[in-house]
């Protein structure tokens, strides 16, 4: 979008997480007038090198007098910018608790949104709380489970406005673990797919996710033995692991109004595996609920100014 | 042991691994008169690297004249030194079909264990069935279920002396890939433990199996919130994955007499693990098995001569 004109932001949106930082430039409106993205992920960065990351970023959107930022993700984590606490559920998905960034100069009014936690069992969400506050934004009264598909998948049981109970699936992150870190690496390709082979392992792991640990070496003994092929075994391990998850995570989809929201190829892999169990699922546009979400938070700060 | 001293041994048996190559000089009546490592294994070396890192390796030992050597492990496969081919179950675990690696000079001839397949469902195992001969070879007329714990751990149904069926489970590589690829470093440590929190995971993880994939996640969280220490988590990620793989192998250990072939510290840990199942189950000396196979092997060789 960054063309050259002038664009002067009434606030800006900033979506801060491990590996990316977003900003966009937001009317008064809520309008996103520029989005600019860079590599500044939190995982890279020592405290002290947060604020220059950010204003390198926005520097063509500031010129001179105050601006006001709201921010989520892993920015607000103990090892971000400045630790923004837990709220606890049952809770808003955008409690009270924005907490201000300390920063050089005070030109700059930076607030970050705080994660969320459940006690027992123990989990935390940090960045999703803000996509989840864009979607109730967006459908007011709607209650049932918002599943947000990644790295770490979230199941989220949503009822008159909060988060009730949450629970993480570390699906993603193990896809990439076993399919790079492990002797499956040679038997597993980068990309490329086959629905069929997805969907049988996927429909055997809902069924009997007890056996997947006896699954998994089937993938390489597969490749070697019945010349399986590389994009075969990927949909293969895809489907394993989803279906694993699917049978531990009935009890958030059985009977549930399902909404999914995340990035659009993986959103769709889980709604064709909802579907197969019989199970509808709405699906969302992750980047309009970020941006949703923010503007919540944006909102929120001026009633209480 | 590899002292300044002349050793002149009958024959060599070597055990080559991925990782790592060992040698030992083995008398006429197969004692070990000596053993020497390095760590030129199979996943370091081109094909025509092979020849070269033995003959440095067992230098000391080599004076001239002609010697045999037996080999096993992945030097034997598609990527090591020459292919010998998989025998099929029902099978001895030692079956006829040794391979000669080829040699520049013919003062060494190098003969390479074949692994062992499954075709249904598929599984390969390579460098086991050599220490599963080992244990045949020192208890002839054992029947029952040999478990080989590892990066990839082995449950083998042994009958009348042959390999019947097997079950490969990759639970020691899931280990360091979750605790070393994935967000659970954080909360991981390297070394230490916690007996108690071992038991409490694996007893839910062989009793729910289905819930493991909502597991993980809570030991980074619990680390976050609950302020659960490295080890204590070190030692839960371990009891859900070996809890999940008894889950799995349960027809191979349920009613069987079981002998454990592997390092010490992770037989004892499956030895618990059985205990606490009511299922008995007997160590064993995993170097001393490697080399009595290999002797085995040896031994047939000499009578096909």
């Amino acid at each position: 979008m960054s063309e050259d004109k002038h664009i002067s932001p009434d606030w800006i949106a900033v979506d801060w997480g491990t590996s990316n930082l977003r900003a966009w430039a937001v009317s008064k409106s809520g309008r996103a007038l520029d989005m600019l993205r860079s590599s500044d992920g939190m995982g890279g960065l020592n405290r002290d090198e947060f604020e220059p990351a950010l204003r390198k970023l926005i520097a063509p959107w500031v010129a001179g007098g105050k601006t006001t930022i709201v921010a989520c993700g892993m920015v607000g984590s103990r090892q971000g910018w400045i630790e923004a606490s837990y709220a606890t559920v049952p809770c808003k998905p955008l409690p009270d608790g924005m907490i201000k960034a300390p920063t050089a100069n005070d030109d700059l009014s930076i607030y970050i949104v705080p994660g969320i936690r459940q006690n027992n069992p123990s989990d935390v969400m940090r960045g999703e709380e803000t996509q989840i506050a864009g979607f109730i934004a967006t459908n007011p009264d709607w209650d049932g489970v918002i599943c947000l598909p990644g790295s770490h998948t979230k199941w989220v049981h949503i009822s008159a406005g909060e988060v009730v109970s949450f629970q993480t699936f570390m699906t993603g992150e193990m896809f990439d673990a076993l399919s790079q870190n492990t002797v499956l690496r040679h038997s597993i390709a980068d990309t490329g797919w086959d629905d069929d082979a997805f969907h049988a392992a996927l429909s055997d792991s809902i069924s009997k996710p007890e056996r997947i640990a006896a699954r998994l070496f089937s993938l390489r003994a597969d490749g070697l033995l019945t010349g399986q092929s590389p994009q075969i075994a990927r949909a293969r391990l895809s489907g394993l692991l989803i279906g694993a998850e699917l049978a531990a995570a009935r009890a958030y989809w059985l009977g549930q109004q399902i909404a999914i929201l995340g990035d659009d190829a993986l959103s769709k892999i889980y709604a064709n595996a909802l579907n197969e169990q019989g199970v509808p699922a709405m699906l969302t546009d992750a980047n309009y609920m970020t941006l949703a979400g923010l503007n919540a938070a944006y909102q929120s700060l001026k009633e209480t100014a």
